[in-house]
């Protein structure tokens, strides 16, 4: 009962398993730690205190009254809030949605690392309705990279993000519909696992585009990230496109290391249009796998404008009531994509989507030669908060619309995808995707793993200055 | 070996299958009539006179060798120019398809009929790619009505009911994306069977919009229509959508009456907009079935509207390369059609195809308490040829665009239904939809063989005047 209160989701869940450390000590040090940190990140639009002590108080009496204790027994964690909380309005960024009523009940993976033991400690802030890159939010104001505080935390799941990097909390819940958790893991210099498609359900969550997104979870460590997606695993009859497969435990394999994997960098589509920094980070993380092969993914330019297609124009169909009774609540700049997307003549979106049907299997075929794929997450580093333009291979080219190009292409056909973060300098990280085969999240987890153990890879909490 | 050739299928194949009659001289008849009466028609766009020869060379010198003769032996047949024919390019009614290369072998649904014993002897015309309920053809020439010459066929297979009701073949195959055998059906007076979705194999056939194309046979009988259909039945592994339930033969079934069906009028939307005759054909088949309930499709026009909206797009889709390249050896008024589809934006197909599936359960759901379904096939008797206009309940509307109104929510999800004729005075016929729920067209085609069998109805060969 002695020492600081240890910071990672397996210390807190070893300590508090082991009867060393109280529940209601850990969540009272998160609560700290969210009270001191962030005013300045603004990862937080809800902090749940009571809810969080009732919780810690209930698992401390059963574990005094000799319970078993979770995998995360006492492991504080965050959700981005476009997940249900209940008794909150699932707000999903939007001001337009605070007027839904309360959710009557949890998100399907809040119960699971709950029933894990987790304790929920609140809600996160993200870009409108998830269709962002950057982690700015009008309504909310946006969070803040804690690692440069003037800086892009990426988005959408920005407080995801933000909340990790500032050592608030160990283990934090996203999304990722085009790159929206391999984003901010990379710009806050976390880990991040974008599942399978229909991996993790998605049931008590509000949509995006339901042909593209995905629930998972961020954490500073490769090993938290698994042990996190190990309680969330299995099928959940709430949700319909979640997959009837049983659990498939990766925490067991987690340290077997790499051998015999056979490791490919992406070239062509991913070698180019980005800072060299970007490929860089790619090449660091290459070299310490000894991987040497290059891969290309067939067309791997129009699987992404497919995926920007068919995320306009589902996006759009999703707010188009709201988009004609409520144009003024939106964020202008989501707004606008959206009417946009609203205008895609249909047969764009057809052909999209016969596209990917042709690219999944094309890329399928690539994984009988190869386990695992690395490729940058986003072609730069964290830009500064309210810039709206960079430049890529000579290109000016609109933020918002462009961080994703690396993360669209993999999201598209619903492949496991690990963001590891890397630091090559002093400034601001990067981060590498680390991409298996559908279902093969073991793979890229080990491979996380090995990296984090290896010292390549690290999610160091920030000085906020 | 004497008196006149049967016209019937079920004649034809008893009487060549007792060795009374030889393939060769049925069809030597069926080419004369074509020679004699196509002229007029036009339901022909190919005569396939010396490969019919061969096949009924080859099958007479078969049964007289002792072979079991199948269940169509010599019955000529001929199908709608989307449907492949070895040895030509597959029209589809287009002048662009013409310069595709050959087919290399026969459709699906040819080579089961051959296989049954019957003889394919041409190629039918029909509206240009299938959109299209007139049977007009700026390419190859109207099809012309043989009950009426100056009236059209109804389309878009508009050459498989001519030639029916000109008594120049007793069995033709159609397609019907949204009533394309149905009209066609009620305008000349046959019976045809637009089968559920999925049972009957489409390969080897141009398509039109795949979620919504359906093959099927037409014929002057419902036991003829009924034994093509078992012909047909089954798995087909060049067809990833067709079913892979095995065949479940009607033929043993057909003759047992209708006998505990419990049958009901489509009230509401199905009850309005249309001439009076069409309700009052529909009155006089529920008559004479005894059904006196009336059931309402839910939301029926919006499935109308919504089967528009895909038809269009994805149509659209379909011919978009060729819009784009060709836009003068197009029909001008199906290419402004395809035009007005490919601007349809993304967000309202999407809804349509939300709202199927609502509608699909919907419906399918009053089918736990009604077994087969009538309801009008088209809002009125066959128009004049040329004609671009009628007036449905008071509004005047084109006609290209509107004779399915009563069709398309019905193939909209799928639904079999048999289309039967029915004469309520001197006048052109009308059509009644036979409606079951999917994979039960045998009890529409017990119906439809009850109502014949009780002289309702009929599908008399025309004078041609």
């Amino acid at each position: 009962m002695s020492g600081p209160i240890p910071t990672s989701a397996a210390a807190i869940a070893a300590a508090v398993a082991g009867r060393r450390r109280k529940a209601r000590d850990v969540v009272a040090d998160v609560l700290g730690r969210i009270e001191r940190s962030d005013p300045r990140v603004n990862a937080f639009t809800e902090v749940l205190a009571a809810r969080a002590f009732d919780r810690a108080d209930a698992l401390d009496a059963a574990l005094s009254g000799g319970a078993t204790a979770g995998p995360l027994a006492g492991v504080p964690f965050a959700a981005k809030n476009l997940i249900d909380i209940a008794g909150l309005p699932t707000r999903a960024g939007s001001k337009i949605n605070r007027e839904r009523p309360a959710a009557q009940r949890d998100g399907s993976l809040v119960r699971r690392l709950e029933a894990a033991g987790a304790i929920l400690v609140g809600a996160l802030n993200m870009g409108e309705y998830a269709y962002d890159f950057t982690g700015e939010n009008v309504h909310d104001g946006d969070a803040r990279n804690p690692h440069a505080l003037d800086h892009m935390t990426g988005g959408s799941s920005g407080g995801s993000g933000a909340a990790l990097a500032a050592g608030m909390v160990p283990l934090t819940l996203g999304s990722d519909t085009n790159g929206s958790i391999r984003v901010p893991a990379a710009f806050c210099g976390c880990f991040g696992l974008k599942p399978t498609y229909g991996r993790l359900s998605r049931a008590g969550s509000f949509p995006f585009v339901g042909s593209l997104d995905h629930l998972g979870p961020m954490a500073r460590s490769a090993a938290d990230l698994a042990l996190a997606y190990d309680a969330m695993q299995g099928p959940d009859p709430d949700d319909p496109v979640a997959t009837t497969r049983a659990p498939e435990p990766v925490m067991p394999l987690l340290d077997s290391g790499i051998g015999g994997l056979r490791i490919a960098v992406a070239g062509g589509y991913f070698a180019r249009g980005g800072d060299p920094e970007a490929f860089a980070a790619v090449a660091r993380v290459a070299e310490a796998l000894g991987a040497e092969r290059t891969v290309a993914l067939p067309e791997a330019h129009r699987a992404r404008a497919a995926a920007y297609l068919i995320t306009a124009a589902e996006g759009a169909t999703l707010h188009l009531d709201r988009l004609r009774t409520r144009p003024g609540d939106f964020d202008p700049a989501v707004r606008d994509r959206l009417i946009a997307g609203a205008m895609i003549p249909a047969p764009f979106v057809e052909r999209a989507q016969r596209f990917r049907r042709w690219y999944r299997n094309a890329v399928l075929d690539l994984f009988g030669g190869v386990d695992v794929i690395l490729a940058p997450a986003t072609p730069c580093r964290a830009p500064k908060r309210g810039q709206t333009h960079f430049v890529l291979d000579g290109v000016s080219l609109p933020v918002r619309a462009n961080v994703g190009v690396f993360t669209q292409p993999i999201s598209f056909i619903g492949l496991p995808v690990v963001a590891v973060p890397v630091w090559l300098d002093d400034g601001l990280p990067l981060g590498v995707q680390v991409i298996a085969a559908p279902w093969r999240e073991d793979l890229a987890l080990r491979v996380a793993r090995h990296l984090e153990q290896t010292g390549v890879c690290a999610a160091p909490i920030a000085e906020l200055t």
